[in-house]
């Protein structure tokens, strides 16, 4: 062997992958036997005078988004807009967000060592050609890096815009959050503290809402699932003069209850409807009329149209980071096999906080 | 009998009345059975030093919304906001919007033989104390003393504001309006052709659709008792781009039809749901998930809040009326005793454009 083919040979690494196996299937929830573990080989440098970038992807983010893009059915999200949200083809890495370093790149952007935010497979290492839509990491900021895929990336983004702008808050507004201990709910809950609200989060088990009331500074909170029966009386129970925002996540069942309880102009901000993923025929939600008499605003929120103003929500978001007004649970898993079964959790919320898995730490 | 006693009464008459005799209950259609009619003796002159109205009421508007407070069940629109939405008293006139002549005056505001639009209960003559929230109809505009009822009056505004304001309407816009030969669709229609949009209704006879077309400048129309099986299928056929503003009447059904056909950033104005307001118990909307990846904003509107910019609204309308930009179709039904019925047939779809009730011409 030449010493150029031997120097070729090292670049070449196995790249273990996660791949959609089977299409989630009407009604059925997302399961680990719906993906595939699979295995490439990799080259660890660029073709030279190629803008490619290699990078080694080192956190990824649970997002519940992720598990609409693993059906095909007709109840999926897919939509003709600038965003792909359609499914992912059968086989194909299962994608999201995360974080990556660059570990050799020939584009001008980028450079070796470089630390980036945005669109990751579910594989070790990636070759991407011509990268667009990355953030660099840039900050010096005593921050863990896993915060770019939740308060310092979508999530966060999700939860400051989604409540800033989309919710329009003002001072003593009265603030409903759903699933509000997960990666966007508990950021929205402790905006609305800044934003001087009052604020109320639903979660799904007693240490949910101890985590919401003693760390999280929620005025309130309480089980779902305990009061299932009669979300009316909890709401109207936390509210007794009624609901000025409500910001969801959840969509279904909760959302009906809350629909009665909206003050005149109240804002509702649909960000996620977690219940309804898993769902053949969507629950039917029967309270609408009840937005007409009270001028309430129901809106469609899709982060990704805010991220050309990421600069300005990270400048905000490491203000208050340093100055502690912030704090932030993360749920971490390790290894890329441990995948899986972290997206599937998210459905069952066996995650407390922003569920990340991590593949390497540098 | 004294000079003085005989003229005090020659003052007296008569009044006849329409008053709720029985609440609507759980799901039924309101009937003519639910109103009664009742008979008064009313002094047609203010007692000296007072600032009361003696009012003859010329014409009674039919809405739909009239319907809502002839019931106190739970699916009532009614609302703790500014306009009283409630239930009516049982045994009270029935009250809504019409147009009416001073007949004296004790108030320094209102002349004897003048014109006004605003609150009018189901009676020959009203004595109102302190007069609040009248219009004045001072133009000189050749055009029909009804129109104030409709055209000119409430489902005027409900148009112009609901369509220029709360639909936001970008030239090229696809436009679809559910009731739209009522009194408010029939307008938002031309108001979108005038905003240079392509624009379709539904409407729920032959006549209509042909009225639509043929008369109000619709670019298309169908009849959604045709297609009741398939609303889905007929949307796509007339908007096979999906639909960028939908100004919803009639919510339930059709509203559901629509969200799947919804484009990206689409409005959906709920100015109405007649659909839902004899029904126990409201149907249910299962394609709201929809709104999500779209960035769907739905929207309650109530006109009572644009009543304070009426003057912009009428300088506008009496130009386009003169214009011959805007025209509008009325179905008059003759004496206080037709009212019930001609409320009742809002919701069977009887009257053909604006429902008006004439008690007298002048």
């Amino acid at each position: 062997m030449a010493r150029g083919e031997e120097a070729v040979v090292q670049q070449q690494q196995q790249n273990r992958q996660i791949v959609l196996k089977e299409y989630i299937i009407g009604g059925d929830s997302p399961k680990e036997s719906h993906f595939g573990a699979a295995s490439a080989t990799i080259e660890l440098k660029v073709e030279p005078g190629s803008n490619a970038v290699v990078f080694k992807n080192l956190y990824l983010s649970c997002d519940p988004y992720v598990r609409t893009r693993m059906s095909r059915s007709a109840y999926n999200v897919a939509d003709p807009g600038d965003f792909d949200f359609g499914p992912f083809p059968l086989g194909s890495l299962i994608s999201g967000l995360g974080v990556s370093k660059v570990v050799d790149s020939g584009h001008p952007d980028y450079q070796k060592g470089d630390l980036v935010w945005g669109t990751a497979a579910w594989e070790e290492y990636s070759v991407i050609q011509d990268p667009i839509g990355f953030f660099k990491i840039t900050d010096d900021a005593d921050v863990p890096l896993s915060y770019y895929t939740g308060i310092l990336g979508m999530p966060g983004m999700s939860a400051y815009f989604g409540f800033f702008d989309a919710c329009a808050p003002n001072k003593g507004d009265r603030v409903f959050v759903s699933a509000a201990s997960g990666a966007v709910g508990q950021l929205v809950g402790q905006f609305a503290k800044l934003a001087g609200c009052y604020v109320v989060g639903s979660a799904g088990t007693k240490q949910k809402v101890e985590l919401l009331k003693n760390k999280l500074g929620f005025d309130e909170a309480f089980n779902y699932k305990e009061v299932d029966e009669d979300l009316d009386a909890a709401l109207k129970r936390y509210f007794p003069e009624g609901i000025d925002i409500y910001f969801d996540g959840v969509g279904g069942k909760m959302l009906d209850a809350v629909l009665p309880n909206m003050r005149v102009r109240g804002r509702i901000t649909i960000c996620g409807m977690i219940s309804q993923y898993n769902l053949e025929k969507l629950e039917g939600v029967h309270n609408l009329i009840h937005i007409l008499p009270r001028r309430v605003r129901l809106q469609g929120f899709v982060v990704f149209d805010y991220f050309h103003s990421y600069g300005e929500f990270l400048e905000k978001m490491l203000g208050w980071i340093k100055e502690g007004k912030i704090v932030y649970v993360e749920d971490v898993v390790e290894g890329l096999e441990s995948g899986p079964a972290a997206l599937v959790g998210l459905f069952s919320g066996r995650n407390v906080g922003k569920q990340v898995v991590v593949l390497a730490r540098e």
